[in-house]
């Protein structure tokens, strides 16, 4: 079978300062582009999964760059609209040691944003499409991306998609008036791979437990739907070195993935990311925690990689979780 | 007598693509800072002159990076404000030959634009201070920065200060509900000092004339307080090859500066500020034909230079005017 | 009418020194890739044409990179091969007045010159398409890529495309055993619009003539499939300065031109592929006399942006036919 | 109460190669500029405090952008003079591992160590001021720096300054005749805060001890002024990790810091001077105890910057105080 | 006893993305050049060693800029051979933690590997010389190359040279027809000191054993005249972190060195060859177990510098060897 | 006749700004070396000329990595010496259009000019020796500087070399008490061939003249050993755009070379030493106009070079006096 997967978010133009150099020093910012959904869909590229990107960008040169890059990393573009307004940005600073890496967002009233999607056709979008991954950046935006997204999720959802969601709560987005409690939980509904910590249950679903197990088990009584709540746990050690592991409840456990000590961090952005981009393959492909195994190991990874994107194989995914490799020189 | 000359207007952060890059290709963007009417008062801080430019930037490290680069350059920060919002932005791509150079603005909504000035101690910021520049981006930008501008010419009327405008109109500003005829005869009525062309004076103070000369005595007949009346005039062989020479009519005759040739132009952007610069310095110490001469060689100078600033010293510019050194080694 | 373009050739990387500095002096290279058809197919994607690039590379992730490139540039990849073997290279110095630009070729053996296409489904690919076009180059470069010029041409013509051929003759290739009397009258044959010079219809037609004209018509005898005969002229002042103008003939006339002086050259690899890709776009869209103006504005515009592709817009291709823009700052 | 502090020292270039090159292998220097006292002004600027920088220059560009560089990072320049001569310089390569990083000095004969400060009003200079700090690298360079020092240290004493200075021998300065024991206890009486390692006791207050806490009293015994004395202690894993605490003994017991793991080292050159205005900091606003664990949680931020300065905000120096934010991703 | 150190084998020009970029997002590469063979006399000639690096150019500007190399970093070029052909290259990604660092070789066909030696006159280049260098890269690219390693070998082992051998057998080589065990054993005849591992016993010696001594007794039952047996040890915790020691055996018995922990690997590469160049300077003047301190010293200290060269001095790796200067900062 | 050439003088590390940063904006600095003497060692080592560089290093890292760089570009060695000091600098800001390229340079009191060359054996330097170059730049230096030309060209001269002295006058050297009167007649009594302008007869030979042919017949009336005059005459348009010809006489007439228009010049630094290698080639190989004309041939091409050095090979100079390859694109 022919797995096509579809993945709706705002896409950014990301700035960072080379090396470890502050915002204050630095007269000099690399350019890459970058959104949680669309870091998805790259991630599934890699893979050799069938990808569609549904975004909007501004109709100048920054837009057309954009676009150019998801096309580069293999993602579909048939869905990329334009539309007056400007390039969502964000800065990055990477940090080092007990210095924190910091983002600048500069993201409000993009063409993204502001897009009415009402003329949207989801039901061709979704034609032969397997999957559906959004997450909680998009409807805190704005009405209008709030609206696109329950748009896609029934269109979806009325197709028999398997849809995603990470709920991933930000304080400082949620500025049109709304909150993420009147909209979250509708869009939640239509989903069966929810990624959550204990903050997005809390803010998202009102479910309020110390136990993650109980707030999954609260969740799934909540919104029956649900297949499968995960998230990624981090020890962070310092902004150089992070443990990290995940977890994931299929329903009746919860299942643990090994644990990975990363020493030496080049890009943690995206790593989420990423290990949602591995969960989606490998629920598609394998059995639960061998899901899970795959997915904090293409997790892992992309640690290792500067920018948003895992640029990672199958094939060197798969051998970290054999253990393989590591340390190795590849000739 | 010290001088000091206040300056008011935005700053934005500039993103240029290195070398000759296009958007399209570029994967970096060099950094620096600049405004029509900060990057006159970083023009004459080179030449030691006292100069403090108000303005506004949002409290994050962007902003104050920002503030460093108008300190680093010399000029005068007691009157820049910080206020939430965006640090507006622009994107510059290096034309060559026959490929123009090209920018995108992303500048909506900054904080700059949004900033309620009437808190601002206008009396105190004119304190002392003998000239007053502005430009027609500023009223173009939102109702608060009309009403900003405004705020500042009565002051630094009523103090009897030289004041400068440049009308410099844009199309594609003055998007907030008021035209230029709106706004700008009722500015340009506190202005001794207005640089304007054909287009400025048609856009700005509705006179339609195809001779300068005419044109600039109408002006003077609508606008009595007029002292000078001056333009830049280009001709634009390529992006990389400009003859540049300046007229100044000084309400008795109109004066024509020695035209330059700009065979190698490194960076176009900020000519006509360092122009403005050089012609506020010439009228402060010198008689108006070698004022104009000043002005002039300075922007010349400004073209040799990657950047919005004209790092030149007055030396430099004397220099030029003098025709000395052109093609020699200085060691 | 939807039109569709296919082009065949191989696509190598190109390592180009920075700025100017020479082989001897450089510890960097600047990575993009490029091959004479490619180019084409780059240049045409950039105006909205639909195109395939037909190319092998080897399965390592510098072949991944360079599909990457051309996926990024807009062109189509469903027929871009993979077999064992190297990725063909250049090597690139950017010459500055009186010293020449250099090239070092490092393509022999590669994956596409070793690569044996007799299972390549030539019906499939020129299905639905309008125009193939092919160089001199690949039948230069082995006995098993004259023969998929071959199979690739005999495919296109049953399929009634229209064929353009740049002939392109170069003494260094031509290693395998052939030369180019052997085989390209045979390509000739299919090709309907032929790009050359004086040498080349001397080397590869046995046509010696010092006119043009002649030349020209000679050829049609020869080969009475010809529609179009084209040719840049070049007025090479130093590695700098190029005054460009181009001729074609078609059947009736030679047609010239506007010369058009390029003074300040940035990167002139490329200059022609982006010509031949403003000629099929003209002939395509235009009269005769438009599209011979189409394409050598193309051709100026690409002299002045680094790299091998001609990244520009139809309307700025269009903005410099009509003479507009140039030397303007546009914002 | 307004807090104003005074430093004194050479300010020079530094050159150091990128990443990890070594000085045999690069052909590239990025450039800022540093030196121990005014690294210790422009930390305390990042916090807000008041400063002025009392140097040296010589009148050509390289000085100018060394005073650009002050102004930029919100130091005082009104002290800065020129003077004839060349501008100390040192070289940097960052070590790695069980490499060690290493400096080139070159810095003898600068217009800083000619510089004949007879005419320099310090009355003037310490107007309003709280606090002087001075190293004891100033009076190792020659008898024109020492007797500087001594100037200053009086001028500072008789308006009530607050002092300290960071003793720093080194062994290779020194060259002008005196050593260390001929100067260094006549500066040391004027000193309240005294930075020292017990190779700093030995060599310039003739205090042998193994024990830091005896040799403190010993110091206090010989100069009854001192309040203070400190020390940083490092244990230097390699060049990319080393622990830090630091040692206060505040005249009645040795205090001593938490110690912090710095793991990852971005570039450790001043660290110490980091420290010192940390607390400097500390101890005009906190108590010892809190002075002290400020201080080390400003230097091991430090070590996480490239370059000399310590560009890191009181909130950040807070947050690491209190444990917070280590390892997050700030947004 | 002046020194002469002889070593033979091919030199590619390394091209590696820059810091931890993979290579399918670089547009650059850094340039150096390289080669197992060439690594060891450039380490030596750090070291006040004169050598001879006996290798094979094309003769364009890249074998220049190759020859150029081994120059600079004082490597005798005396017999360095331009033949046409190409440059072998090798394309690096250097890897960080989890993901492995990737070299992909584009070598085969190179000027070197298609070099007929028969005309070189051994006798004259090992006239002198007290040492040959030689290894199994070399006699696994073609029969020209295995030719000339033996006529190098015989020339050299009648001389009375000592000779050493790097096995280092790597399965991707050896694409010519012959297998290791047909070239390998008439190789190993000739030299002394041997760099194995228990697979280059296996595939080049059939010598099967999982106990290094024991393969070592066999090897010298085998080859009699073999007097030192080595290799370096890694355990290869990540990418960035490798412990490392080597073994010795002299025939007596089997020595092993210091472990040392390698926490922040800049670059592996060439580190075996910094090992190979340390043991033959230390065989050379120290007694075995301080050769193999200061070989595996060496080693751990090129896994610093970016590079294939191990460029320290003979004082730094003496002081590591005593522990001395780890962690400072050398002034 | 093998020839082999002596060069005598400091090797600077040159500090130049990338692209055309002012100093006052740029935050690297681009490395190379760099002398007039040695500038023309290196133009003759790519000729393949035999040559050997006295000059003086200190025993540090960067005293080594200019000694590489003369290997580097395959100058000799032999006599370069070490002794404590400083490295010589000098720092470069690259001008454009009417924007002055400036030096500062930082050289006073390095290694080479406090070297007292007493313990020289200059015989065995310049045994086998064909020419000794010097410049006026040795003796204005120091008086060790001085003594030492001296001492160098007693023994050149009694060995019977050719000598070539560039007497460069520059009124910012000769610091150290001497004027060049004091010094200068007697160094250029040793001299056949002498670079000189008008100003240079004047400063440095007493010669006061307006026509360049009578002061060369003065000249030699002075100095009877003479047998060559020359100099470069430069039209300086601007920085970007100078004509170049030279002037040779012979002792007969004035040859004059062709003039080469230079219209984008990349770095005119080391132009005139680029001639004098020319010429010193020229006249070893040529007769006079030829070799004139091979030698302005030389130093336009270094104008198009980044850094001091002639990068150039015998067929590039001698193709551009033939006129050939002028704007070709080589391959």
């Amino acid at each position: 079978m022919k797995v096509k997967v579809i993945t709706l978010g705002e896409v950014m133009m990301r700035l960072s300062t080379p090396g470890h150099e502050r915002f204050l020093q630095s007269d000099q910012f690399n350019i890459v582009y970058g959104g949680a959904e669309a870091n998805v869909s790259v991630s599934l590229a890699q893979w050799g999964i069938d990808t569609q990107h549904v975004t909007v960008f501004p109709p100048h040169d920054l837009g057309k760059a954009a676009t150019q890059y998801l096309r580069q990393m293999g993602v579909g573009i048939d869905h990329v609209y334009t539309a007056p307004g400007r390039l969502g940005l964000y800065f990055l600073e990477n940090g080092s040691m007990q210095r924190s890496s910091k983002i600048i967002y500069d993201r409000f009233d993009s063409a993204f944003a502001n897009f009415d999607a009402r003329q949207v056709d989801w039901d061709l979008i979704f034609d032969g499409a397997s999957w559906f991954h959004w997450t909680g950046i998009t409807p805190a935006l704005s009405q209008y991306a709030a609206d696109m997204t329950l748009a896609a999720l029934q269109a979806a959802s009325s197709k028999g998609l398997m849809i995603s969601g990470d709920i991933n709560y930000r304080r400082n987005l949620w500025q049109y008036g709304k909150g993420p409690l009147d909209i979250m939980p509708e869009l939640i509904k239509y989903t069966q791979v929810i990624v959550a910590g204990l903050a997005d249950f809390e803010n998202c679903m009102e479910i309020n437990s110390s136990s993650y197990e109980e707030a999954c088990v609260a969740a799934k009584k909540a919104f029956p739907q649900i297949k499968y709540i995960t998230s990624t746990e981090r020890d962070a050690v310092s902004a150089s070195e992070n443990g990290l592991h995940a977890l994931l409840w299929n329903g009746e456990k919860l299942l643990k993935s090994k644990t990975y000590q990363m020493t030496h961090i080049i890009d943690r952005v995206g790593g989420g990311d990423a290990y949602m981009a591995g969960l989606i393959y490998g629920l598609l492909h394998h059995k639960d925690q061998e899901a899970l195994e795959f997915a904090v190991a293409a997790s892992v990874l992309k640690h290792s990689i500067p920018g948003d994107a895992n640029l990672v194989s199958l094939e060197e995914v798969q051998a970290l979780v054999r253990g393989e490799h590591v340390g190795k020189l590849l000739r």
